[in-house]
């Protein structure tokens, strides 16, 4: 049985003195959160120091450059000052916070999670948190996740980590796996989503002055196939709302190819969403794109069935863009701005990081979705596995909240992925590749294949990404060996 | 599985509006209580109107009297109209909130339940939660508040209702039990005292500025015995102070009867508490003289055992007098006031009342203490059966805390009480009193007498109480009829 | 929690006589069953009455002719008399033991259950115990057996009920909801062949002399979908022939269709029993057939796909004309027998139906597999669930072996196979036609399809063998209408 | 989850042969066991060899002796051969079967373990397997059991264990927890004479000819705390029989002091089974003086009050001088017999051991009561606790039957040793005597002193018998610090 129980160490201090903050930024030299996350720090009620860790030194030393630039400026009205490292134990030493968000190459991996499928028929619309790509980005990840939790429990064993990497479910719970006391938290933007959306119906059918913050869900399930019962606007009950809606046009429409066109990949309809609420009364709270993985019907027929239910596939070529720093659209902002190139206008993003921080410090009580082992908050899902629900975060404790079960199909689909994401985890352990390929075997993506296809599929994505695999046992399995017969 | 989901009802109307909120309060003649709440609403940023029933007319119209009484005063911020009825429909009919908190003549039945098992050896400290005499309160009035319930499922299904009624688990899990969708939650002031106490250790032992409010508990168990294993003060850790006082004279301190004499019997001199903290590693959150009726070691040695532990026994002829109107010392002011005999001055109570309807009302988000049926927010004991944790308060939602388990031992006791508990439930659906006594059987006080003696006692208590028993069916009974042979 | 316990009614009575027993036969008009039942009658150490019930009363009859007829030859050394009857009541009137195996025209039917998920690309080899085939017959039979069940506690409620009627799994469990005391015991054969292929194992590997009886198993699953961990004969473990034959050739063997040419449907060639045996490490028993329409990789590929692992798929031809008599190749031998058209030789089946009886009776301890609901008999799978396991058989009871749990991954297999059946159990309650679809949709099956595809198959199927589905509210089903529109 | 899965080992060898069964019998120098299974086995269809080992090397020879002089004699039809040894691994290498019974000078210590909590006015019958002696005799016990299973892993990992030393469950317990995959049974005669009892209730209320083997139960608990719900002779169901005589004078009688005298401390008036029995409804199993020591209210007033329900106390004095060899009744026999001063008649003793080893060699199919983890075999018990229930035995397996749960009343009993049972497992794992003394502190028969008195009367016990508790750190326990101070 798992507690998620929290001491915070010296008699006298607490936990995060929100005038004192330090932060372990590991995979610092982000394009995209860290500079949103400098500009949110500006303007918060925070000080501190933040450390930017990066495999490419570089670029953690442009995000520092631009994080003591935004501080200098006028409109910042905190204290934060940064510095680069390329020493994991000198970013963590006695860190209060701890960001993790990083991981192996990914216009790189992205590709063959997405493109090594699809010769199998498999067209996952993300590939990244379940399914054949989603389980090999696992297998890659996990070993270097323990590795971090192994070092937090050495250098700054209180502080609170805070996850952003996908796949969140298998990551988090490998850093619980590895260091059982961790104070550690997985986080997404789905439910938000989600939240955002219920806030427009409010505003549309019930005609109220609503935002995201004023939307509040009972929400449980896995990351990425989250299910909400409840959901108000300032205390109105948006459930009747949702039921008018789900009779309406709104609730059926479909899709060709062609009106898809154009379409950011990220672009959501959800008539996903809607198909899955009128078939099991509980609403799904995360984008169509991931859902399609988790409720593998939509998968059925391939990428034009997922078009027809308004859902673009990733291409792996916008995956390789995207990770590629020249050819990103993302890339240019902060060097443009330090350079002067491009006006800098301090705003501030969508993220709750500031939020839990200030909660943490004591500054307000906060409630937000998070990731966390099961210790009751998730009924009918085993203990110990990483669920999300809500959590009540006060000074120096994050509690989840008990949000109920599932109607039990759902609890069913959900359950199912956990066994997944479970035996991978144990497999992990020792880097047994067979029992990991059980858990690939299981996969609802993969039961469309023949177990001897899956084994040739699995082969393949070690084969494509096997210097990521260094810490599993690729010479000692029988199931690539088998594979490998097989292909002679 | 029990679920707590709450569907507020009409399109587009919140659950509670602060500006027209409509109580109910059944036990509205209440001397203490409600002239408190009546207070603490007048100074409140919420309006509405309070509809006060009780079994004694006059007492529910005096403090109706009292309610406009105080409404008129120029320091009563807020604004409230109060009117008595002796129709529980119509003090229901459409309320937001139901206050319950009656129960047959305390006077006489407390004498009962006090005295009778004293017959027998048994001292409890109080025989108002569990043990012979608290049992025999519950089958008293169990039946009393399946009535409420099912009232309340008729005329205000989707109100949020606040019983203030002992045995709190027993009562509340009889109104969960006659209406599972009921949203019903039980109150206690035992942890609030608790906070109060770790505020005083975190003024004296760490010098801050500290009150009730700024300590926050990760609490669990049953109501009258909830345990904390994480206790903060501003989000300082305060569990190392604890363990330093642990070894300190302040919890090693031994009392005689006569170092007692004087003393209220409410007096709480922490000792049973240390103790148990010192035998099982975590904190127990109620008063010591609730504590000895279910950590029956403590009850060993009769009246002079409790005193060794600083707990005085509440006599029955106090509780005759307290609640005897002509008797106790509450009883005048309302009446002095009113006449202008006395000087009045607002004050407010140390309840959380209005903090939680202000938060289910959308104005803040609230934590404390409740007592729901357990959905997975404390591991270890079984779903169903009322728990107290904290429970964060939103616009509309009552969200209990995933608070995790309890080291073996502690479960086991735990275990043990909610055994005897649901045994009295399940038997209450019928009226079964045979099935009742084998709850009343397992009862850890009671294990002190041979079986026939237990028998003997469970019907001396009955026989005087049976006039309150009508609900269950004595005539039936083998084991009243066994005692009853055994006497002859 | 559900139990098995058995009280026997009348002081000093025992359960079975076995020299007075009255069995009542539902179904008894069966071609192939009860003439086998009637000779193994015949040469048993018991004797008593056989009543047979069938909807078709003119096969009932001719059975028991054929009874009575065998009775009289000079081998038949028991002693068995032998009617029909056209009245349940009358059948069931004080039966000791009751047999069930009836339904619904399967000639008609069973070709619908083959052929309609066909034309959406879902080639099941049998269709009858899972899958879209498998859970319509479900719905016809379900309620059906409900009937039986109430029939039986009113006419006979202590007797034994011995149930062979597929699919096995949701039959037996809906005995037990409708009639929770009943002593029922699903049976079926397809254990017993894994225990005759594991005693020829012994024989060619061990040079040991072995039937099957010889041989014993830890057996425990679903019907159809069970799992051995532990095998022997006469008490030689048999795990190591096994795995030394899994890494033969005997166990990597790849059919054509051609190969397979003028095979019996029946044929088995184990090698998905070897698979799957290679993949998850305990063995499956059921014939392969079977296995594949719950491990549905095997399915992938439509028939070639089933064929490369020497399965076979059963044609709604053959279904057809096997469950007409006038074709069937069965049908003839009793008439045959009777007009002395054909020389009858007494012989005795593989069934364990007289085995139990014998040891229900007193006059052995057996042991063989039955289908109970679960009360701790397999660890992981949910109480009351139907699960299959041996059972030790003794006078008067019939007590499931604790067989222990799975790995992980083969109880995920198993678990979302058992939430199908419940949620259709669930919804036969009340007729509910859409929450039936629930527990359709989440079939691995169906889950090749689009959702609204198998609304459509759902649709098709219903509307195909409404006639047999009057318990259901049709009318009342979105699903249905939903359907309904998209066609239009 | 605990799995008991049995693989034998070597290609093609039966787990037990029958025709040469290789025992070591550790405690071999038994003065009353070893001489009754000598002759057991010299009438069995069983050969082989038995090795004696014994810390007393000189009682493992006579028994040796023993042994080969009666497999001498004409009438010893089978073919055994004994030797004594006083090396453990040399007794061990290889055996097919060990034979557990040895314990620290039982002499001693039992006196102990009844007169130290005599003198806190606990009076237990026996003091052998819960309350206060009890959990001190597994204090000691415990270690040694560790040791003898971790020889066996490493000498005869397949071997069946057959462990007869109290506290059953404690050992039993304690032999998986050092080595999980140990094919060891705990057993015991108390069941064996419940169904003695109700062969005689057979015979005399049905007039049936009835022995102990016509008698089956279905029995579930932990040992000597076991429970039936369901009873036949040759089928007929005894139930109604119990019922009618619990009316009856036969249930209701009681004793005084003198009723008693001169009675054996055996004696077992079934007055506490009957008084269990009435309020429960279900039948307890096992003999009076056991069961008051785990349904402690019969102990409420002392060795008076143990006597109104026809318990004798076991007297010090009896228990020194029956584990005395020169004071003992028992002691005699053997070297008379060699001696030729006493005439020996080749008698059978009423143990299960020869059946079961018959099954276990596959020459039977045997049912007997035994004590193993909890695989599911007893619901509403937590898993791996060592519970008491009938297995079926066949060759080479012991499978424990699906026995169900209890009414809550008697689980609520049973959970609560369990837990005193786990927590002294758990805290043996690293001799941490603070933690076992919380498992000693929940214990019912303690729970009537203070925790200062029930400090004190485990540092008493640990005094004593500290010779026999090397394993346990006593130096580092605070309980023992705290006793200590509070004494001075």
């Amino acid at each position: 049985m798992p507690e998620l129980m929290t001491r915070t160490g010296t008699r006298g201090e607490p936990a995060v003195d929100p005038d004192d903050v330090t932060i372990a930024y590991i995979g610092g030299g982000s394009r995209q959160w860290a500079p949103n996350l400098i500009q949110d720090l500006a303007q918060s009620p925070l000080d501190g120091e933040v450390r930017l860790y990066d495999a490419v030194p570089e670029s953690a030393e442009r995000n520092a450059r631009f994080g003591n630039w935004v501080d200098d400026r006028p409109e910042a009205t905190a204290d934060w000052s940064y510095e680069a490292t390329d020493s994991l134990p000198d970013a963590l030493a006695g860190a209060d916070i701890v960001i993790t968000s990083t991981q192996y190459d990914p216009a790189e991996t992205f590709v063959h999670d997405l493109d090594i499928p699809q010769e199998y028929g498999i067209h996952g619309a993300v590939a990244a948190t379940i399914g054949p790509g989603g389980i090999l980005r696992a297998m890659r990840t996990i070993p270097q996740y323990r590795e971090f939790a192994a070092a937090i429990r050495e250098h700054c064993p209180d502080a609170w980590v805070f996850n952003y990497t996908n796949p969140v479910h298998f990551v988090t719970r490998a850093m619980y796996d590895e260091f059982p006391e961790i104070n550690a938290i997985g986080l997404c933007h789905e439910v938000l989503g989600t939240r955002h959306r219920l806030a427009r119906y409010a505003r549309e059918e019930l005609g109220m002055d609503a935002d995201r913050e004023d939307v509040s869900v009972n929400v449980k399930g896995i990351n990425h196939f989250t299910w909400v019962d409840e959901a108000r606007c300032k205390g109105v009950d948006l459930w009747p709302v949702l039921e008018d809606l789900l009779e309406s046009d709104h609730a059926y429409q479909r899709f060709t190819p062609e009106d898809l066109e154009g379409e950011s990949v990220f672009t959501d309809n959800w008539q996903v969403t809607w198909e899955l609420f009128r078939r099991f009364g509980v609403l799904p709270a995360a984008g169509d794109r991931h859902l399609i993985e988790y409720a593998t019907w939509f998968m059925a027929d391939g990428v034009e069935g997922l078009n027809r239910w308004g859902v673009r596939r990733t291409g792996s070529d916008y995956r390789a863009k995207h990770w590629t720093p020249a050819e990103s659209d993302q890339t240019t902002d902060v060097e443009a701005w330090l350079a002067g190139e491009k006006e800098f206008e301090l705003t501030d993003s969508d993220e709750t990081f500031v939020d839990i921080v200030l909660a943490l410090a004591g500054e307000k009580t906060y409630v937000t979705n998070v990731n966390l082992p099961n210790v009751g908050q998730v009924d009918g899902i085993e203990e110990g596995a990483v669920v999300e629900t809500n959590a009540t975060i006060r000074a120096g404790e994050v509690k989840p909240v008990a949000a109920g079960g599932f109607p039990r199909p759902v609890r069913s689909l959900i359950s199912g992925h956990v066994d997944t994401i479970e035996t991978v985890i144990e497999a992990s352990r020792e880097g047994d590749v067979d029992h990991a390929f059980e858990g690939f075997l299981i996969d609802q993506q993969i039961r469309t294949l023949q177990t001897d296809e899956a084994r040739e599929l699995f082969a393949d994505l070690v084969a494509a990404e096997s210097e990521y695999l260094e810490d599993w046992d690729l010479e000692g399995s029988s199931v690539l060996a088998e594979a490998e017969r097989d292909l002679q």
